[in-house]
């Protein structure tokens, strides 16, 4: 085996229900450690460290994670994408793998990043979403919370909706889309893109949403949240199986996701 | 509690996954045991025994299961669908509960059943459909499939397509639909409708046709199974989890699945 090392960009997709998120814990098995575990096996035993775009929580899922890793120069892309597919469970499902300058970073040089959460409204609850979307069969004010989504775009101070936890000097992001997605079968969605999430913010964000569908918070209680940085006015943190991180933009190189024109390796 | 009893018949979806199938064993979760259950709990302890439109095997889902039960008279339907909803785990959806003729049968009265097989054709696997599909990268030459499709319909003896363990008088079965079904992302989906199926009789179909698809039969081989009875030129069963229970279609009352007229519960 050589010894020169190249930087890669592994693009994933992954059910995280029986995952403690992305990011390696002392105890349980998370995304980051299997994807580790197998780099290692592939790399003869030494140890490979990545990074990835988005450190999303237990149980969250993922269409368009993004992780970058140093690996030996032994196996080309397409070879290193197989061998991965072939180790990896079926629940972290490697999408593509693609050289990059040795220099990228899947987290600092991430652009934007969309965030997707799902809300299965029908009434008896569909048993095939049940791990994807939180079941809220109660109708919800589609208007009011539409209302709502138009108040969080733009350059904000997100305080009121991060974690007391959430460790950052800035907690001013930019939110470039912030929409309400109608599917089938009383299914909806609510598609927040920014240029960074601080602890929770999505799923405090889909909280605070949910309290105004139902007609508990006045649309203008997102305005509230944002101007006294009070994180006791939002909602609840919605929980995490029904959100997922859908797509990441970067400066360079094509976004992760389903829309992505990377072609997929045959 | 009055005394009095009335037949309900009660319709199904469930993320077969975590049961034994449908139907009661002495051990392990089934379908029909949560259900009974429930049931039993709603009548004051008294035992409610339930009857299946298909016995649907361990890790099978259905969209379209119907069963029937003698129930007292204590709940009214839209209460009984509630409480069951609300009893029920999140992987066994009542869709609704409709008093029916006393001599209803779920399963001898069930003239026409639909089962539909899903095949995740993408390269690295869906991971949200890995408990719903058979994921199988290597294309299948869909030509050949749709021929083999069209040699299934018709009243036909499926003996080489049962199991050896099929206990039935006849094993002639009118076979009124047999249709390829495209979705997104290289899905596809077999979709089977006959008035009754015998034991595997979907799932040895299923093998079969990817067998054909992969050109290692070809379409031909259905007319061979179908005239020799011989379950040995057959493909192998394939795997449960790719199946579902669609739709039950009765000589009175409106069918299960996605198209039922019935009003949702609200």
């Amino acid at each position: 085996m050589s010894g020169a090392l190249r930087r890669v960009r592994i693009d994933l997709a992954y059910d995280g229900t029986a995952y403690r998120g992305w990011q390696i814990q002392p105890n349980g098995a998370t995304v980051q450690g299997v994807l580790e575990a197998s780099l290692a096996r592939l790399s003869g035993g030494r140890p490979v460290k990545t990074r990835g775009a988005g450190r999303t929580d237990a149980g969250v899922h993922a269409r368009g994670q993004v992780a970058d890793a140093l690996v030996a120069d032994g196996l080309d892309d397409a070879d290193l994408c197989r061998a991965l597919r072939a180790m990896l469970p079926p629940d972290v499902r490697p999408l593509r793998v693609a050289t990059v300058a040795a220099d990228f970073h899947a987290r600092r040089d991430a652009v934007a990043k969309t965030y997707r959460y799902r809300i299965d409204g029908s009434i008896p609850g569909n048993p095939f979403l049940a791990r994807f979307a939180l079941h809220h069969p109660r109708p919800l004010d589609l208007d009011a919370v539409d209302d709502a989504l138009a108040r969080l775009t733009g350059r904000r101070d997100f305080s009121g909706f991060a974690a007391a936890a959430c460790e950052v000097e800035s907690r001013v992001r930019e939110m470039s889309e912030a929409r309400l997605e109608a599917g089938p079968g009383r299914s909806i969605a609510f598609v927040l893109t920014a240029d960074g999430f601080l602890t929770h913010m999505a799923r405090n964000i889909a909280g605070t949403l949910i309290e105004i569908g139902r007609g508990r918070f006045a649309p203008g209680r997102v305005d509230e949240i944002l101007a006294s940085a009070d994180r006791g006015l939002a909602g609840a943190t919605a929980p995490a199986h029904a959100l997922s991180l859908e797509r990441v933009v970067f400066a360079s190189g094509p976004p992760s996701g389903a829309d992505d024109p990377w072609p997929i390796v045959e």
